[in-house]
């Protein structure tokens, strides 16, 4: 809390909005993430949740998108895949996973999608100074975030890589896209194997908010492998203390986030222009 | 400004969303100030600008009343009589003068409108130590705004009211709705004349923003007369600048403002029950 007066400095007329879409809303991070970099570039700007239920999501976002001082949205689950219809014009990444964690109104009015959450997950491996070259990852979930942390993981060159979502068929999905995509890498879909992995990522919602249960039936987990959570809500899931009880180096959601963050900013004050 | 750091304490995943929706929306003071009554009253809470262009508010406003962590929206130029269609009950005021500047969304799920501006211009005359009773009023602007602060003008028993408005219909409306409601005045519909009036207010846009023009013709203003102006950008606008240089007394639009957040803050934490 800072000062109570009359008013307040940081929500105004001029004010540039962004918001977060999802389903369920509280746990986001985007909006104090984002304000906070907005402000950090002198920017007036705030990003606030907007929580909008799936059956009025195709009417909403077209109405928010005609709200002339909001410049950009950020889609969480669950609908980074289908945010893809809201964009005249999809980036590199986006095109490749099928979905999109960020649109941003261009200067020439057109949206721009495109999605950071590989490029994110990756950089939070880059500065833990953590390899993926030649490991054997476990990804579990393969949906819109999902799809975007196996792309990218991929384009590190693992040895290979394991895939698992309840859904096979968003699974298979991914696998095909990997297969056809250098560098080469031995896809398979199936539940993920704990003795045969160096690196286990979870990108599933299991684990979020008051969700007691593990991503993996197991009671322990080998000391060498690396566990990566992509829920940011709480920091500490169930999977990343199990991780922490048994020795493992762990990485967190919240790490995966900060980087997205500086990018998909760059990516909103360009216009879209600044695609990964 | 308050530190930078990785994150902001003022928005959040459960932060409640309030807006304003207008057209220009640059000007407005809702934001800073709702806000900071929402702090006040430690709610988690915003309140941030909509800017909705006219031929998009019948599509925009049914899909920004249905995102799930919205609770309520302010109205300004030029929507206000607009708005009233969006709510599913009008309070009294809000009857009487076809116009709503807030709607509420009710425990219940329904939204209820209700109009607070002249309430609001009554209780700063009030705090000022300035009665309307045995006062020749006369009122320019007698679109939703100016409606409010004519009816609630008139509830104070005022002797006579002369009302102008470049929409002539407009005016005689509201001189039928005084002329309906108890106590009685004398009413006319006649261009504001400065020798018979004892106070004079401007409810109608002329002098916003970068706008030079007084809404009445005169190069100076008799010392007696007070003058208020419902503008709230500038704070001091054309006409109160003259006003101040002929020695005349000023209210101005911010003072009629501090009284209506806190009316409208009240309306909006019970869910529309607190109607005026």
């Amino acid at each position: 809390m800072t000062q109570i007066s009359d008013t307040v400095d940081y929500i105004g007329g001029r004010t540039r909005l962004y918001g977060i879409v999802g389903h369920p809303i509280e746990q986001v991070r985007s909006p104090e993430m984002f304000t906070a970099e907005f402000r950090r570039r002198e920017r007036d700007a705030i990003l606030v949740p907007l929580h909008v239920l799936p059956n009025d999501f195709d009417e909403t976002l077209p109405a928010l998108m005609r709200l002339h001082n909001l410049d950009g949205l950020v889609f969480t689950i669950p609908y980074k895949v289908r945010a893809c219809a809201l964009a005249g014009e999809l980036g590199v990444q986006a095109q490749r996973v099928g979905a999109i964690n960020a649109l941003a109104r261009g200067v020439d009015g057109r949206w721009r999608g495109e999605i950071f959450d590989g490029l994110g997950c990756v950089e939070a491996f880059r500065r833990r100074g953590m390899s993926l070259v030649g490991q054997r990852i476990a990804l579990i979930g393969t949906g819109g975030a999902g799809a975007a942390v196996g792309m990218a993981i991929a384009g590190e060159g693992p040895r290979s890589m394991r895939l698992h979502d309840l859904d096979r068929g968003r699974a298979e999905a991914l696998a095909a896209r990997v297969r056809a995509a250098p560098p080469a890498v031995d896809v398979v879909v199936a539940p993920p194997s704990i003795e045969d992995a160096d690196v286990l990522l979870n990108v599933s919602p299991v684990g979020m908010l008051g969700d007691a249960r593990l991503p993996v039936e197991v009671d322990s987990l080998p000391a060498r492998l690396i566990v990566f959570d992509a829920v940011v809500k709480p920091e500490r899931t169930p999977l990343i203390e199990l991780a922490a009880a048994c020795g493992c180096a762990t990485v967190v959601g919240r790490e995966m986030m900060r980087g997205q963050v500086s990018r998909m900013v760059d990516f909103f004050l360009s216009g879209g222009a600044d695609a990964a």
